[in-house]
């Protein structure tokens, strides 16, 4: 056995030290590669053009599938090592992008700019070269001043004074400044800064936390409320940014929120209380987690490392939020009887509607899942 | 403008030219990698080693980290790229080693072979050179003659005619065959198990879907039954093809199935359900959605596109999973009031006493689903 194990590593150990010698080739190249799409970059840069160019990438992919082929390579690997490669890239360039400005040397306010979203956004037009104040209620007495000649007053403060806050501001304001706010619902902010200001106005909502380094791909919700083409400008900062933008009304944007924030964070809040109020073993049920309850599990933790407060905030927002909430309750109460009675069929055939009802999404879903429970399973 | 086009073209081409050299290049020495790779585990599989060797993937890791910083690449971005290639290599490794066999040419019988599950594991037996028979409704008049001299009788059925299959498939087993099944519950069928076949039994729950191609890094439950040394090579056997085997008594596993099968998949429902039963607009509500929420309703989706049938059998299994799912719906009920006295605060008291019971696992579960986002965003 040992004489085995000596003859193993004899020829092993010269096999690792060729696969170094290949991994050192790798990385080599691809600082190479990095040196030159940091050219294009000063490129794009130099001629203002848009960092992601899709059709490129699908180009890139489709041609490197066809030599992994032809070179013995599985195709998918090669694609999923790709999309890695590209996405640093991507991200490497919108960061330089991040200086760009659309409207240089303009003025902006930003109101809330001490809170988390509010400093984000600060930053963000700051390092684009935007000339930057900050309005909070420390230095509310100088806001008369710091409106002064001001292109954007943003205001980003919590729902519950975002109406308050604009009505107090918009006296102050010259009247062709664009007004926008951060806030999370749009209907009643949109129509308060409408009512308070004769200028441009825009809502604007980014759906994603404060803690993000870089917008590569986030999404924001535009909702025009005066004057588009003034407003167009930050529009483009935005896509500038690496945002994609999505436009609406106010109306459509709070009924799609009330599903994809009030109640998917709802629902998940409910499902950690209870686990608590089960004191249910958390790691041991982790070690018997195939990958697909860990990052639904996963999803529950992550509610909870974040702000209680800011989930309060989401939650209670509105009056037709916590309708709906009630509403859902309502819906599992009608579940209770098909567990009592241990009806299964009740239950297929439900099943089987809302399967139908979900349609090709469901397929969709299960490929974007699988792929990443396959990066799940790589990684941890 | 034109002439700015054409001038940006003349520049830019030779530059993508040659990152597509330096990509063929990095594809070449992928190739040869993958040559090398394969060398090694034809040694391995010569000396019996294993395949999964952590400590020298580890090793490797943290080399390319320190080497990517000296060549100015992000060590992050270089160890996400690692990560799949040797994914890729650690997957080809184990489908070879899939046709390993601990107990060559052994006789093994799958009752209800025929089925998704049991078919899955007919063919890992018999690529590993097991001698595998299959035992359904349709040939069980010879089910006698098909346990002759069998070493392992492996029921495969649904969970609600389990305890009968194996009442009725004892009589004819060797004395000294290992009985075992797949079924999703352990309490019931491991007794019956017990109780019908004097020789060694293990209870197997393997947490993975019957569509796989390969088991790396799936978990496998375990329940000795009796006689733990007779069953060992069937707990290796499960290792060799990839999976990592996790121990439990029937008890503790029914316990913990509860909520990470019946509460989950159960919970994951009511919320589909009502999404249909609103009617939301899935598609618009995906361009408004952030990539947590998109993996979020993704996991909904998942369910609904599998078979109805499955998770009824799961959901309904016994009166103890029903119970839970009544308690679960009932919790609920008690959130209605926060919601109709506009209550922020209880909200924020509860969600703060949840936090503090998930504890350290919150940050694990934040760092580990914004790995999984930042892949998502990678690829879709």
């Amino acid at each position: 056995m040992k004489k085995d194990n000596k003859n193993f590593s004899d020829q092993i150990l010269p096999l690792r030290d060729e696969i170094d010698a290949i991994d050192s080739k790798i990385l080599s190249l691809l600082a190479r590669r990095q040196a030159q799409v940091e050219k294009v970059l000063a490129l794009k840069k130099a001629h203002n053009i848009p960092v992601y160019h899709p059709a490129r990438e699908e180009d890139l992919i489709s041609r490197l599938r066809l030599q992994s082929k032809t070179a013995g390579l599985d195709p998918d690997f090669m694609e999923d090592l790709y999309r890695v490669i590209l996405r640093q890239s991507r991200v490497k360039q919108t960061q330089k992008m991040e200086h760009k400005s659309v409207k240089p040397d303009s003025r902006v306010l930003v109101i809330g700019g001490a809170g988390q979203m509010g400093s984000l956004f600060a930053s963000l037009f700051a390092k684009s070269g935007y000339e930057v104040n900050i309005l909070t209620e420390h230095n509310w007495d100088q806001a008369r001043k710091l409106c002064q000649n001001i292109d954007l007053a943003l205001v980003s403060v919590p729902i519950e004074r975002t109406a308050q806050v604009i009505e107090k501001i918009a006296p102050f304001l010259p009247p062709t400044a664009l007004l926008a706010d951060l806030t999370s619902v749009k209907t009643g902010p949109v129509a308060q800064m409408l009512l308070s200001h004769p200028g441009p106005v825009l809502g604007i909502h980014p759906l994603f936390g404060p803690t993000l380094s870089c917008l590569d791909k986030q999404i924001v919700v535009v909702c025009p409320g005066r004057d588009e083409t003034a407003c167009q400008w930050l529009t483009d900062q935005l896509g500038l940014w690496g945002a994609v933008v999505v436009e609406s009304t106010p109306q459509e944007h709070d009924q799609i929120m009330e599903i994809v924030q009030a109640l998917r964070h709802f629902a998940t809040f409910c499902f950690g209380d209870f686990l608590c109020q089960r004191q249910a073993k958390l790691a041991r049920t982790l070690e018997f987690s195939s990958p697909i309850y860990r990052l639904e599990l996963g999803m529950v933790g992550r509610l909870f490392a974040q702000d209680s407060a800011l989930y309060a905030e989401i939650i209670f927002a509105t009056q037709e939020r916590r309708d709906l909430l009630k509403e859902f309750i309502l819906s599992l109460i009608l579940h209770l009887k098909m567990l009592e009675t241990n009806d299964k069929q009740l239950f297929i055939d439900q099943f089987t509607h809302v399967a139908r009802w979900f349609g090709p999404f469901s397929d969709q879903a299960m490929r974007e899942s699988t792929f990443l429970i396959d990066k799940l399973i790589e990684r941890f």
